[in-house]
């Protein structure tokens, strides 16, 4: 068994991306420059943010942070959106999800210029990674695929199972692993709370990526031996241990299914890291104008 | 075994729409207007807008073929494409694929304004569906999941296999039968050239999507008793029995499949039709403006 070090990984692909602003800045370009819109307090969303900025930090981006209250209207949000897509500085930007109940997610997404969009949920992105086209990748997928390929994990014809059907990590995960490239070139199955032979399925897997948000969804009895399993899940659980009274946990049962593994990733620790290394990759080509 | 009848129910749905445009014109409305734009004189692409042309007929639309010879410039193209966009009383339109290789088609559906794109291939109706958003859904897939829903034929939970991961028809018709949605809710599989076990994946679905453009593909030890099994292949075969001198196969063995499925579509008479129906569907909706 291999543990897939998704921090490991980070730090080399943040290190590799801080040469290259380097070596623009030295050419006289400016610094990529990534803005963060956050809503509100959620617990979540600012340790999220917190982490985009210091990986800005590391990566030698500028970074900008707009922070609004709770009761910030959607007009106001799509005016700061609309400042931002006309602001020859900012290479790209996010806002942080989720947003309170009375905005449209979908409306505040769609506003944003897609050739700003480093979180890849634009639908022009969505549908231009489908299609196989240049685009910005959504992050948790992209973080997902450098990690099968940093690691070598063998994709062609290997049967995938995706548990999970989310717009930001089950579709367009599934998206990934079928398209004719490595990694790729996938048998991909997309399962979900309508499955009704999960277990089964499972057990004919060469690769499961859990995003499903069930802590322990996975157990031993539903993997293989010598499969790779790639845990999502990133569910606070109550904890006694730490100080802040929680901790993550994966969809996997870890302890159990890593012995039967070829390759799995930790929670946290895995897949974690790499998204948001995803977003300042997208944030750098942006600034380089290698995608649009 | 009960047999899909795609020409019965494309017949039933031309006169639903039908009745809706005589309402509109009744109420003032102008005729919807479908115009189709054709480069050459394949003989497919022949055979299909005149299929496409004949269903305005009988839809009630007005319709506008544009032709190009072989020689026509991918500018000259791109400046149809604007007029068609800029003309208030076009609805939608399409232009014919496949097109000669010295014009990019990728550029040429991307240049469709996307509120127009009636066939469905513009990265934003391909993402939009991806997301579960209101969309001109691509044509094929369209009516492959109206069959399923016309037919009764239960989704929610079934094993669903998609051989093929085509732009126009693996990938979109795998993404909608994995949506919440009935017809949906499916378990999804997608196989291709470099699956390994296709046959067994086969044997254990409950409903089968070929379209992998190899006549004769699914053969009887591939499916299960009651599955249901749609054919969305349409390959040329020579034939000495028509006057054309070929006829159209399907990528199932139909004669030997038929006796074990719970429902199947002929080739001819299956998924054909209906693609033209999903068409007509999408220029209806975009004259009643209820999509964008």
């Amino acid at each position: 068994m291999e543990l897939i070090d998704g921090k490991k990984i980070a730090d080399t692909i943040k290190a590799e991306i801080a040469a290259e602003v380097e070596k623009m800045v030295g050419e006289g370009k400016k610094r990529p420059h990534l803005a963060a819109v956050l809503v509100g307090h959620d617990g979540g969303s600012e340790t999220y943010v917190a982490h985009k900025v210091k990986a800005c930090e590391q990566c030698g981006f500028k970074s900008t942070l707009i922070r609004f209250e709770d009761d910030v209207t959607e007009q106001q949000l799509l005016d700061t959106i609309d400042s931002l897509n006309a602001d020859a500085d900012i290479d790209g930007f996010i806002v942080q999800l989720p947003l309170p109940k009375h905005i449209s997610e979908q409306k505040i997404i769609e506003a944003i210029d897609y050739r700003k969009d480093v979180d890849g949920f634009h639908p022009i992105n969505v549908g231009r990674m489908s299609i196989g086209l240049p685009c910005f990748l959504s992050a948790t997928p992209a973080g997902i695929i450098e990690l099968l390929r940093r690691y070598n994990v063998p994709t062609k014809g290997a049967n995938c199972v995706v548990l999970g059907r989310s717009n930001i990590v089950g579709k367009p995960v599934a998206s990934l692993m079928m398209q004719k490239a490595i990694p790729g070139d996938a048998t991909v199955t997309v399962c979900h709370s309508h499955t009704n032979n999960i277990k089964e399925i499972c057990r004919n897997a060469d690769i499961i990526i859990a995003a499903l948000g069930q802590p322990g969804f996975v157990t031993d009895d539903m993997v293989k031996e010598g499969a790779t399993v790639i845990d999502v899940g990133t569910t606070r659980v109550p904890s006694t241990l730490t100080k802040s009274g929680w901790k993550l946990r994966g969809d996997v049962d870890f302890d159990n299914v890593a012995p039967k593994c070829a390759f799995i990733t930790p929670v946290p620790g895995g897949v974690g890291p790499m998204t948001i290394v995803s977003l300042m990759r997208n944030t750098l080509l942006a600034a380089q104008h290698t995608v649009y």
